[in-house]
């Protein structure tokens, strides 16, 4: 079970590349890195940990970009078993974790129907990474036992939508929103229709972990205002734990 | 931001260990314990990564163990500042990740009042690695878009429980529950009151990504009596993507 087993020819690695910044990578996912032939890469994957990457190594770009360079799922999987069928060691890097709408579950089933070995290095996920990086715990003790993670790609009440938002708003859990940003302001309405105080403390991070990184801080019913100019990728925070949400946590304290 | 600064004397690194493979220690966390002066180390964190640590380096257990030793967090926190003080790099290297209910914000607020300078790197989290490692992804596009994680340590209806299990039940989000082990027979009985199927899928993933990984898998209303034997530390998912449970994901593949 060693996640730091060394590479087959022919097999696949997963490795979840965390937020962005190359010291949240894992050990394991660096040593995946090191002895790839060839990486495939998504645009929120850490660029710096591509030097860790051997000099011989190929390292193809698979970017699903909204408006912009877009590889289809499936051309993704077939690329990785077209890579290990020819005998490569096979590393796919991807931001966050793979797990946590990474789609990572579709490549190890593509490369398990396909007869490729394949394996998982979990990552950092920016779920709960990103609101630590701006002073934010997902939990604290006495004040919230649990969090929430959902997808804001598809608004609330969209049909391909499967949450439930009065649910959302009861469930005494911090709720993170990934991928939320354009839909923002329909999110955190549901949220207010179903219950949950306007008041509440909210904070959206962009590009967390970044030298760039800008945090905006606001009550619930203000947030999608407050955060309307900020540049994706961002992750927010709803929930008590949002008041400690600050632009340079590192310095304050 | 960057995560990979060097330590300061007199300064506090929490480090997030992840969840027990020292491969899925963190490149940052790793450097971190490489340069630290003092290790404060819980009885979750990799025992491994303790090899990383420089020849001088002190270690002090800080084991909170149920039914073993234990050491009060104010006593923790003490011991963080009275090091830092004292001119060392001191680094609190935590299971999983340190805001995961790992009272990582309390030590964070500590130092701050005490006037350490204090940082965090954030780790890979048992919520979400764990049933990783034994197949189990969070999410998957087009079954669930979204997944809730709560302790399971105070039983459901207890005065101390500021979770609604009701709301819980009806999210549509995967639910992983942590330190549950011992309350799982109110925890199960709790969302099957509240509407959930009594045939959702569930597993319990006991000591994820060590040798003795252990997995039991069975509908929501057989979990709690299947799993009855199984020894903690263990994480609980339930929800569809619970039917991929597997002991032995990598060799399966």
């Amino acid at each position: 079970m060693g996640t730091l087993e060394a590479l087959s020819p022919g097999a696949v690695v997963l490795v979840g590349g965390g937020p962005g910044d190359a010291g949240l990578m894992t050990v394991a996912g660096r040593a995946a890195v090191e002895q790839a032939d060839v990486l495939l890469v998504d645009h929120l994957a850490p660029a710096g940990a591509l030097e860790w990457a051997a000099p011989g190594a190929e390292i193809v770009d698979v970017s699903k970009m909204p408006r912009g360079p877009f590889t289809p799922q499936e051309r993704i999987n077939e690329l990785l078993i077209t890579h290990a069928r020819a005998g490569r060691r096979v590393v796919r890097l991807k931001g966050g974790d793979g797990f946590v709408f990474g789609r990572g579950m579709e490549e190890v089933i593509a490369c398990t129907e396909a007869g490729v070995p394949v394996r998982v290095v979990p990552g950092v996920s920016s779920a709960i990474a990103v609101p630590a990086l701006a002073g934010v715990p997902v939990t604290h003790r006495g004040l919230v036992q649990g969090f929430s993670v959902i997808s804001g790609h598809v608004p609330p009440g969209h049909p391909q939508s499967s949450l439930d938002y009065a649910a959302l708003a009861a469930s005494g859990t911090t709720l993170v929103v990934l991928m939320g940003v354009a839909n923002l302001a329909a999110i955190t309405e549901a949220l207010l229709v179903h219950g949950m105080d306007a008041t509440t403390p909210a904070a959206v991070v962009a590009r967390g972990g970044h030298p760039d990184q800008e945090v905006v801080q606001a009550p619930l019913r203000d947030i999608a205002r407050a955060a309307g100019a900020v540049r994706p990728p961002a992750v927010t925070v709803i929930g008590e734990v949002a008041r400690w949400a600050s632009e340079a946590f590192e310095e304050e304290a």
